[in-house]
């Protein structure tokens, strides 16, 4: 195993764009958290990854919540008694209440007004608005549209479909050396918006490329699913895999110029939390570290408390704190090729990290070993100092009493992670360590495929 | 159960002057730890609550201590050759040293010197001395006094007996929906001064009249009794009941201008601890918080380390920091209506936090359950941000594993108390959260009463 | 047991002096880590402490290490074609890379400078190399000296012998009250170094003198044994004895001018690294303390992760960092008798403080006991404070639950060391206090020696 090579190609020139070129051809689909848009996006995904697509279907139980219906648009718009489409689909998805029930309907404008959407202190944008889970319609505008619309009659119409169908999500699994799993988990719920969520579809998917191509001590798991009812629905089919699951990270809104936000698992203190922190600290990037709080993306429900897992989330400027977010503001212009790449290279570094902190056991741990006769020592004794080499091999040997990963070591001897982990890799060629390898219970050798692929 | 009733009518109008009035009332009464003059006092709180007096027999052992003789005293002076009483107890009864044997004799100054107590650097104050476990006599004066008396001969009459009796002390329970019990405790053994005692007497009295008009979670013990010799007896008599108690407030010193100080408890981070810390830090009152330490009041004794219980104590300033501390000058005066009722409402606004601290289980622990189709949650989603009432369900769903008591949840949230409060009762009303009750033995059906009533 | 008498005599008037002159004896000594000049060193130790050597066969294995063959040398120089010694063993024993392998050899200037070591930047100094694990020879010269060096040939000469013999070590056992053993370990294996090593054997020598005409609560072992190789030797060959050891110190380079350091142990919150930190923490002495780090002195050994025992470091500037460290500058000027009485006082300081940090259980732990009726306590009632006596018997009383060490108290009553003592013996000797004594197994009947000694 050489993960090192993981990191070595961390910032690849190119991938920006590479991202960027993506996103925008995802970009005008309309997508929901069923539906035929979901699908072709997750279909324009498989062909960059090896990418399963699970269907569940309508009314299956998940936990709390149901599987919804299948929701479908073709076509919507408003129309004035003119002929002309004052509202229209055609131009903007975000147009739309997501989910809208279908609506072939005239109406004067004081009534059309209670379906209508739009951000007054931002005349120009559209809003984004959903209704899941209670069947109703809706048009969202821009203010300016909004108080151009004078009083008339207008036809409105909603050519969508919600009927019974399927729950999509995809998922790319790359076995490594170990049966214990890293999952990385974006949602791919949201129309034609770029940092929100093309950007982590984006990015999860350069990075399961990249990983695919390399040697892994971890398995992994990139999930691409609609937002809540996608976590909840994989959490529910897959529970006998969670106790697999050593370390997550809930990848969204990568692509815009605000600095990296690290927000920790509910846990705190886990692996992928002190990893997490590690990688931004010792970067360049700009970043700030958030505590968990249950409000947020996925995140919510893998660290739900009888789920739990040490799953943080990674973005740039968190939800809700920029003007753009959730409107048609957040578009291709909002997210840029060299944002979406240093994202791309604190995510690779993370798992860099995570594939790199060995815990290991000195074989001889009474008394130092003798590193002289093993050439790992200067040989003329009595200088005045240890070099970093020297050093960094000592802390190695001290700590590694099977409870310490090296993140440990690096930690408390305040050397680099690259010193540590060359150390250990020298002292475990000449027999001196042994790396405990995790333990978790290997696949069934019959995956349980509740779903149909 | 609406314990919030508890803390509604927290200041209420009025009760500063009602308790001063108490105040007013028992500042004549000549206190000591076991005598008429406690009773009478003892007799007076019994108007105003239910109160049980209880008497344990001089002589009886408990623990380390064995209860004293009781004390009584009629008059007591210092009567010059010109037959003036230049010391005495009618006009003072701090002039006599508290427990002074009898004495009946005439003496020159010179001998009588080595029986009086002054406070030289406050000419104009009467110290309080006492003797209870070693026979003595004595008179206190004020150095004015002092300096007066001339050469002569004195008849010096103390009429006090010492004799075989009880010590007496009251007891007021509240029982509630639970076995488990808060103590609120509160000495009564010092003669005519105001801030110590009186003003622990006045507001343990008037949360107890407080309490028993409404419903309550806890269990409720107040004990009225004399210092360090009263919570010896009541442990050491009352050991079977020590497993009941969850929380305990030792009260004291509560009238004068200081600001508020509560001392934590031995355990240090004990609820109690934690709630009166809450209470204070969101209090637009002046406080201060201190570490335990074994001197002080009957704090001493409930956390001392064989008992240990989580009991903290609740005063303005500390004993001994300021200078009218034992001695005449605390007297009507020194106690202020107003610093009464703040401490009467810091009091029970710290009682209402521990009624209201919950600890409760979610009962859909995997992922969050659907709280839109609860009409818990805003229904048409996509809005920029959840309101607190929606995040502090939030909170309360992901920490409500049964480990964490709502305090826990309002410090890592930073919401307030009272909305994590009303999350919780919502979350109950629906169905999504169970209380994790406390499980303390319930009262035996007979209990012991070693000491006659 | 009266162990402040340990403490009482700390600084004894004239230990500095007679430290430095055992230094001023030892300087000349060629010692290396075998040999005769270890032997003669640790006979003249013997001479003022009961010490056993030990000597352990070449070939011994010793954990990962072999016991290496026996260095002995009477001679060596460097002599020109003129037949003068421009490098001579007789005038510096530093001269001769110590371990050199025997040569007679002529040969010229430019072959035999890859075998002279110098400092450059200190054209005074002579360096101290060595070679114990690689057979090869040298010389150590001033830069000066290298320089006026030309072009000739040189007869050089190392008379030296390297043979199987023996390692050499010196141990001076003091039986205590208890089993439970303190060590003190110093290495002995430099040559004409007065600092390191000579501080060193002066400051444990006194030390163990002070010591053994003491009452003892501990055993003490002070090991005198060449650095590395010796104590690795050591803890091999006495692996049974391990258990036993309770607290060490690691002492070396405690004669020059720079302030007192402590390097805690790996434990990092032993009660040796607690009472050093708490000793020059109250101390006059300037101090620093410092984490543990795997390089260093024999602490290495003693706290490597299989052995882990709570072994720390005292020393006065730490190695590498003054330039004088390892060159014929850490000579006797380089050592002053007042900083050796300091580092004296405080190692004594430190063992004191062990042998009187007892853990004591409260006899009477419901209440407080009554210290009046046992003439531990102020009669008269009622004055405002306790004295510091009284307030250091309540916290020994209140902390006093078996599992609090003095120092505990001590740290949270934030009261001296020396009060809390005295309030545990007055406490014990009223029968209100019994010690809690450490429980290691005794030294076994038949003390196994595998080295003829």
């Amino acid at each position: 195993m050489n993960s090192s090579a993981i990191q070595s190609a961390a910032v690849r020139a190119g991938i920006g764009p590479e991202m960027h070129r993506l996103i925008t051809d995802l970009y005008p689909i309309c997508r929901s958290i069923t539906g035929e848009g979901l699908r072709k996006t997750l279909r324009a995904v498989g062909k960059l990854v090896p990418l399963t697509l699970r269907e569940v279907p309508t009314g299956t139980q998940v936990f709390d919540w149901t599987v919804p219906k299948e929701w479908n648009i073709r076509d919507a718009y408003v129309m004035n008694s003119r002929g002309e489409r004052v509202i229209d689909f055609q131009s903007s998805n975000l147009h739309v209440v997501n989910y809208s029930v279908p609506v072939r309907q005239k109406m004067q404008l004081a009534e059309l007004k209670a379906h209508l959407f739009s951000v007054p202190d931002r005349p120009d944008w559209i809003p984004y608005r959903t209704s899941y889970y209670k069947e109703s319609w809706g048009f969202c505008v821009s203010q300016r549209q909004l108080e151009l619309m004078s009083d008339d009659e207008y036809e409105v119409v909603i050519d969508s479909t919600l009927q019974p169908g399927h729950l999509t999500y995809g998922e790319c699994f790359l076995p490594g050396d170990l049966p214990d799993e890293i999952i990385v988990s974006t949602h791919c719920c949201h129309p034609s918006m770029c940092n929100d969520n093309l950007s982590g579809i984006a990015i999860s998917t350069f990075l399961a490329k990249h990983l695919s191509a390399r040697p892994r001590r971890y398995s992994y798991r990139f999930l691409f699913i609609p937002g809540t009812i996608g976590a909840i629905t994989w959490l529910a089919l897959n529970e006998e895999k969670i106790s697999r699951i050593r370390h997550g990270l809930v990848l969204t809104g990568l692509g815009d110029g605000g600095k990296l936000h690290y927000k920790r698992s509910r846990q705190g203190h886990a692996e992928i939390d002190r990893a997490a922190s590690h990688v931004l600290q010792h970067s360049s990037y700009e970043h700030q570290l958030l505590d968990f709080s249950p409000y947020g993306y996925d995140e919510r429900q893998f660290c739900s408390p009888g789920i739990n897992l040490p799953v943080g989330r990674l973005s740039r400027s968190p939800h809700g704190t920029f003007p753009e977010y959730h409107t048609s503001a957040d578009n291709l212009g909002f997210v840029g090729p060299e944002k979406l790449a240093e994202s791309f290279d604190a995510c690779l570094q993370i798992l860099a990290l995570l594939e790199r902190n060995g815990t290991f056991l000195n074989l001889n741990p009474k008394c130092e070993p003798q590193l002289g006769k093993r050439g790992l020592y200067g040989m003329v004794g009595g200088s005045s100092d240890a070099g970093v080499k020297e050093l960094a091999m000592l802390w190695v040997l001290n700590l590694s009493d099977g409870n310490h990963p090296l993140l440990d070591i690096v930690e408390r001897s305040n050397l680099s992670f690259d010193s540590i982990r060359a150390a250990a890799e020298a002292l475990q060629q000449k027999g001196l360590l042994r790396e405990c390898l995790e333990s978790a219970p290997p696949e069934p050798a019959e995956s349980l495929e509740r779903t149909k692929s």
